[in-house]
């Protein structure tokens, strides 16, 4: 069957390797027969901040006006701004979704964090209760491809940035996970602009095989919403009493006082 | 001596908790003597994303423009746009800066990663050499205070969303550390939205006490730069040797595949 794609792109210029990252995605998932429809944000200029402007019409509480609360309400009286129920149909149509960006400060870029402030809206994206592996989500599969300033070695837990596994882990389980996105492993280009040019070349040449088998792949392993209690949303005591002779914790977050397990984030099955 | 401090505040609305929490600051901390400007994020429609228009007068290459390369050679030459110099220069001057804000996402929200994004220019705020304890700003403090949708139960090593020290490494290390600021221990006000109005009261209250000693406060510990060699960027042979019987990491993201060491992203000392 036909799969839908979208890449949601976060870069100022087609002299970035991002660009030919997103380019390559796009030919090698078209090739396959996929659709696949391409948000570029910077030249969208896309509107980063969360403002009482993402509702049309009158707000019900100016005063105390509550964003999270806001844009629920306008979400389910259609009355989010235009820009953002376009993104929600391209979302609400993929079966895939490619975050494309250079990583910046650690984390996603400003106008790419400003399109998960604000079209994954409460309701839409999210409730209390569906969330995690009963997440809105759940039948799609979302994934996080980025350029790095620093080498690989810098990101390691003996390396001066910490171990990568530690800063996907508010990015992974606590956007796409949360969400129910099955996730798959991120891509990594560890710091193409210093490398050379073939290097370059090898790691286009290399997401360009892993596109190909991009769809069948398995996602990263997270825990599922039933093993916690639905009152302090702590792990279960028979859940936590399996695990206790084991090395390892259950996931980056959900340590449970144990080494980390590793690779954890990077790659399916660990 | 009288200090100055920098309250960067990323909220849209008087009726949230942050609004009470930055007036108390505010109030706290001026009637210490202090010096107290605040960065009204919202208030002032801070541009969120890092684009050519962050730059006066022609990019030198418009064609590959690289956001970081770019940023750096115009802050040398005066040439960043008159909303980030001004920023840069509150931040100059300041003793201390305080950063103001809900947690979107496991994260700040889309204009508060602006301000990072787009202020801590290239240069200014950093450069290859000076980073980590030999950063530009090591004679400055900074922290976090947020509030939460979350109760604190669920960000905890068995807790659903996981270990709050995990959310907070990649924003304290690799935000505010990396610039060089002694990062005092985050203020955190859990679920004040789901809280009853005494308990709001009284965490105001613990944060008003907390303000009075802040400025005297031990930061959180960070391993010295000193402790990696020059190359790979890699804990040093002797370093990891003298902790190998440990039982813990050096930090949440230098784990040396150990336990995390508990709250050190959250109290000094640990």
């Amino acid at each position: 069957m036909a799969k839908k794609v979208l890449i949601v792109y976060a870069n100022q210029s087609s002299g970035s390797f991002n660009a030919p990252a997103k380019n390559t995605a796009v030919e090698v998932l078209a090739a396959q027969g996929c659709t696949v429809e391409v948000s570029d944000l910077y030249a969208m200029s896309f509107k980063a901040s969360a403002t009482a402007e993402d509702i049309k019409g009158d707000v019900k509480n100016a005063e105390n006006f509550c964003y999270l609360e806001e844009a629920k309400l306008a979400w389910e009286q259609g009355q989010l701004s235009d820009d953002i129920t376009r993104e929600q149909s391209k979302l609400a149509e993929a079966d895939l979704i490619i975050f494309q960006f250079p990583m910046y400060w650690f984390g996603v870029p400003a106008i790419l964090k400003g399109w998960i402030d604000r079209v994954l809206t409460n309701g839409f994206a999210f409730s209390q209760e569906k969330c995690y592996s009963q997440g809105i989500f759940k039948d799609k599969r979302a994934m996080l491809s980025f350029t790095t300033g620093s080498l690989e070695s810098m990101f390691s837990p003996t390396g001066i940035n910490g171990d990568m596994n530690v800063t996907l882990w508010p990015l992974q389980n606590g956007i796409l996970h949360y969400c129910g996105f099955q996730v798959l492993a991120p891509q990594i280009f560890w710091a193409p602009a210093s490398a050379a040019a073939e290097d370059r070349k090898s790691m286009l040449e290399s997401w360009s095989t892993r596109l190909q088998g991009l769809l069948e792949e398995k996602p990263l392993s997270f825990i599922p919403l039933d093993c916690f209690d639905e009152k302090a949303f702590q792990l279960k005591p028979d859940v936590h009493k399996k695990h206790a002779s084991k090395e390892f914790g259950l996931t980056v977050g959900i340590h449970l006082n144990k080494p980390l397990p590793p690779h954890s984030q990077m790659k399916a099955g660990c």
